[in-house]
């Protein structure tokens, strides 16, 4: 609570630093990842210098060796000085999550954070005087159509492909295990990108059949940028706003209805609504707010995210319920996984 | 330690996801400041809804509820909801730190940071890959003359100032009274900037005589802009590397010898040197490494801020010993506040 930071922040104000100074640690983070230095710590198996990463990675040994200082100063990685020589080895977080091999890889969550949400929120202030997003004034790319600019070129779709993919990672299993969906035999994750949370409905669910549908050039570049061996799931080609929704007992929604306004989602969950099978329904997953605007604080930021780069918001339960029962949806139930990501399932 | 990160960390990296969302929670704040949001909290004496701030403000009610929202998640703000409108107040925090008009008001830093230092920050890694700033690739400015692109403009020059100016409300008396300075009758700061540093040290030792030496546009900004009544502090115009030093029994170098390669500060400190009087001394004011190189975490990551914008570094404490008892200094004394910045006491 606000009281509880103002009692130790007035003399001086440590936490309200430590905010100014957020850009600047993400930086670190996003740009030892960008060069590099994760991979290559892991790789080496061994503490070393940071003018042997600098010439490995063809960086400045000075500012490699600062690099390398901050990122032990906020614990990512760990140094020894040995005969005048300080010596750095990873952290057991940074092989798990910010190396690139790492099954746990959250390497392209980082790489689409730095290079596109950090110029975006330049713009933030822009965003909240207008309430619109800010692909325009950030990339010179038109506010209207989001999928055109967050897909303007296969490298950018790539970039956000993998962005969706890495984040699946830490709360996939949650997300898919929040409710027994084992009554659902096909399942459709509508938008599901490259497959990765449709990949783990079908571990946890494996009597039932799920299908992913996204747009041709993303199922595309999903099995020739993404494979997967003996895939476990199915991939569809086509529009869910413009094309015809093929029958199915459960959809699956993951970060869709954030994308736009009401209007938008609305349309959409009636024509899901009318391809469910009986005995069908809905599972939504999104970044959930509390009813009492208190928090969490990563869903509040996610819903000014939304404003930078989309048209759409988070939203708390009550809206979320409120939709559903507009489009014909019953037995509203929700799920915070304490997590970034929750659930909502709802039956037709 | 990364030890104790990683324990808690490999099931679920609470912390890491936290350190990747610092640059949307800085430009949460620092949105909020330039918008105007803590000013009009602050004038509006009592709880106030989202709607009336957009107005006022002439922004988007969508947009200012998101940030308000946020605001309320980071404790910076309080919300409670009366008749189901939501009303909004600041923290004593925000009030004392993040409006306007306070003495302590870090308003000016705000401004500096997010539209200077956070767009400087998107290419960090170009300036670890070629170990220099980065001045021109994101404004378009020259990257050997620092001073040149820091004060390209009256209107750049002013918002430098206002940093320099805010970040000694937090420090200043705490970095004027590490030392005993009482013995010392005549104390120019060099590159005093608007005197803030130099009205701390008048008020601290009233009886010794406080000089601030600084450019002449400087000079002429301090006055017409940051104008004190009843000064306790004269101004001088001049360049310290070209212009003679005049004769003092303290200089002041705050935040002057971290902008510079070792060569520069070795010419300069000389030449402060042959200009000191006999039991003269030399007083630094610099964020302090530690030793071990494990932080302070806000030193090390102004280093990398001075690789990204300077000629120059953060150092440890021997750095700066070396560098003194190289130039003539004697009986060099570290202090460190517990603050952002610290002091080194040397005499001639």
């Amino acid at each position: 609570m606000a009281e509880h930071l103002s009692q130790s922040e007035l003399d001086y104000p440590f936490k309200l630093l430590e905010y100014f100074n957020g850009f600047r640690v993400s930086k670190v983070i996003f740009s030892a990842c960008e060069l590099g230095v994760f991979d290559l710590l892991l790789k080496a198996q061994e503490p070393i210098s940071a003018q042997h990463v600098a010439q490995e990675l063809s960086c400045s040994e000075d500012g490699m060796e600062r690099l390398m200082d901050a990122l032990v100063g906020i614990e990512i990685l760990e140094v020894e000085t040995k005969d005048g020589t300080a010596l750095y080895s990873s952290s057991d977080v940074a092989n798990l999550y910010l190396a690139k091999g790492s099954g746990k890889s959250l390497h392209d969550m980082i790489i689409y954070q730095s290079q596109t949400i950090y110029p975006l929120w330049n713009n933030i202030a822009d965003a909240v005087r207008e309430g619109k997003n800010q692909n325009e004034k950030t990339f010179g790319l038109p506010s209207e159509d989001i999928f055109k600019a967050l897909y303007r070129s296969e490298e950018e779709m790539l970039k956000f492909m993998g962005l969706m993919n890495s984040s699946w990672v830490l709360d996939g299993h949650d997300i898919v295990t929040a409710f027994n969906l084992s009554g659902f035999q096909k399942i459709v994750d509508l938008g599901g990108c490259t497959g990765a949370l449709a990949r783990e409905m079908a571990k946890a669910w494996p009597s039932s059949s799920v299908t992913v549908l996204d747009l041709p050039q993303v199922v595309e570049a999903a099995q020739k940028h993404f494979p997967q061996e003996d895939d476990a799931v199915e991939f569809q080609s086509g529009d869910f706003f413009s094309d015809e929704i093929p029958p199915a007992d459960l959809y699956v929604l993951a970060r869709i209805i954030h994308d736009w306004p009401e209007e938008k989602c609305v349309t959409l969950l009636k024509k899901i609504h009318d391809s469910c099978r009986p005995g069908g329904g809905v599972l939504l997953v999104e970044a959930l707010l509390f009813e009492n605007r208190r928090g969490p604080v990563t869903a509040q930021i996610f819903s000014l995210n939304m404003l930078v780069q989309t048209e759409g918001r988070e939203r708390p339960p009550s809206e979320y319920t409120r939709i559903l029962e507009k489009t014909g949806f019953h037995n509203v139930q929700v799920c915070r996984t304490g997590k970034c990501y929750d659930t909502i399932l709802a039956t037709r």
